[in-house]
């Protein structure tokens, strides 16, 4: 290529640029990154959202409680324009429980709230579509995060949760950066902040990141808690290198021992 | 009532207090200040929404730069299984906008993106749906937010941009009270936090709050800014109380003398 004329060396260094940037975001592994992403940012909107629904409509109807989102939003489009219209039957099927329905019933015949006016029901009723909106989409994007990450992490997410692996691969960069992590590192992924804090000011250390989410993790105390994030990050390493090296699945036994050094742990 | 038991004492004063509640909710003044408040709220969400759409979308197509959130989203819904579908015709009709349509066709077919999988594809589909109803969704309560403002505040709203009386409205708590202060109190309406670290900090003063969305105001500088800002507290202040109390219309001679009172400041 020493015939090359600038101009030439600059498009193939170009093509080969690109070239190798469509291959990086070929695999499925950047749409899992944006989806784990995505679904993190949503369960935040999805309450922002929903808490201006609650507020507003509020003025309608104060007492009314329910915990579920996507059941509140399903009310005040059903009954909002007017909740004096609810039958309890209809309303025992939204909710599917007879007791809160019943409940409901009494509440609204002694209700301070006024009946909205079309407008303002136009309003509230486009925000309860949005609630319910995000609430379908979160559950979509969760089904293929679950696909997606059990076909790319067979080994991982043999060990624990999809979406828990999923953000450990989207903190990592990519499955061959998490499989080239040592277990200390995996550990502490998504405690960067404190890390940083405790290295800078002196504050306590961070002993877990992302698996604070783990069950195990979290319902422990913070020594103990520690100390079973690192079991679990030791395993998910080796899972990592499987996933990404070998391809093979090894998982059974990695659960098998990381259950016996769980055990160990605790007695 | 001295004859009365515990029990109807109890009773009467509940339900004096449950009547108060009512009556203060009663007006459309409440549901304007969760309007507001919903529109400034969903203006953010809807930015967080399409930062997600954009950054996923990227993988598939890195190339594509729209600055309207909707026309981005739509596009996605249009073309977004497959962007060498387009063609020049639909994208005008989408884009209202030749030259864009034309150097987005252009681009596509040197674009390094891959196309989605049909289940990629699903997922941004509906983040792109949920965009495109935000943004219906703010349309919709702007509309709301310019009738009932004019109608509760036409003095104020005869002044000032309707959705920056709404907010001076929301801050105030109730146009009652919003009549009530002082015009210093208005022009600092929407600044607590910076007059809190004046006062604790010694950090600047404050010269406005949510006063600077006026153009007038945001596009002096420091010192100016304040000087308009006062000028439009003072006659805010006036109008307040007009809309509150007299109930009588006087935003046109109103309107008259600050005009000549920003004139007589610029020169």
């Amino acid at each position: 290529m020493k015939n090359e004329s600038l101009e030439e060396k600059r498009k193939r260094l170009l093509a080969k640029a690109k070239e190798s940037v469509s291959t990086a975001y070929a695999g499925e592994e950047h749409s899992l990154i944006e989806a784990i992403n995505t679904y993190l940012q949503l369960e935040k909107i999805e309450n922002l959202v929903f808490e201006r629904l609650e507020e507003w409509y509020s003025i309608y109807f104060p007492e009314l409680r329910l915990n579920n989102h996507e059941s509140y939003a399903k009310f005040v489009k059903q009954f909002g324009s007017n909740k004096k219209k609810v039958s309890e039957e209809e309303l025992i099927n939204l909710l599917g429980d007879k007791n809160k329905a019943k409940e409901i019933v009494a509440t609204i015949a002694k209700s301070i709230g006024r009946e909205p006016s079309e407008e303002e029901y136009k309003n509230i009723e486009a925000l309860a579509d949005v609630v319910i909106e995000l609430s379908e989409l979160r559950k979509e994007i969760s089904l293929f995060i679950d696909k997606v990450a059990k076909k790319l992490m067979p080994n991982i997410t043999y060990l624990i949760d999809t979406k828990i692996a999923a953000e450990l691969l989207s903190k990592a960069g990519s499955l061959n950066k998490l499989a080239m992590m040592p277990a200390s590192t995996i550990q502490l992924l998504g405690a960067e902040k404190a890390l940083f804090k405790h290295i800078k000011y002196g504050s306590k250390p961070p002993k877990y990141g992302i698996l604070f989410k783990l069950q195990e993790v979290s319902s422990a105390g913070r020594k103990k808690g520690g100390r079973i994030a690192r079991i679990y990050a030791t395993k998910i390493s080796i899972a990592a290198k499987a996933d990404a090296f070998s391809k093979r699945f090894i998982a059974d036994t990695l659960k098998k021992s990381l259950i016996d050094a769980l055990k160990k742990n605790s007695s």
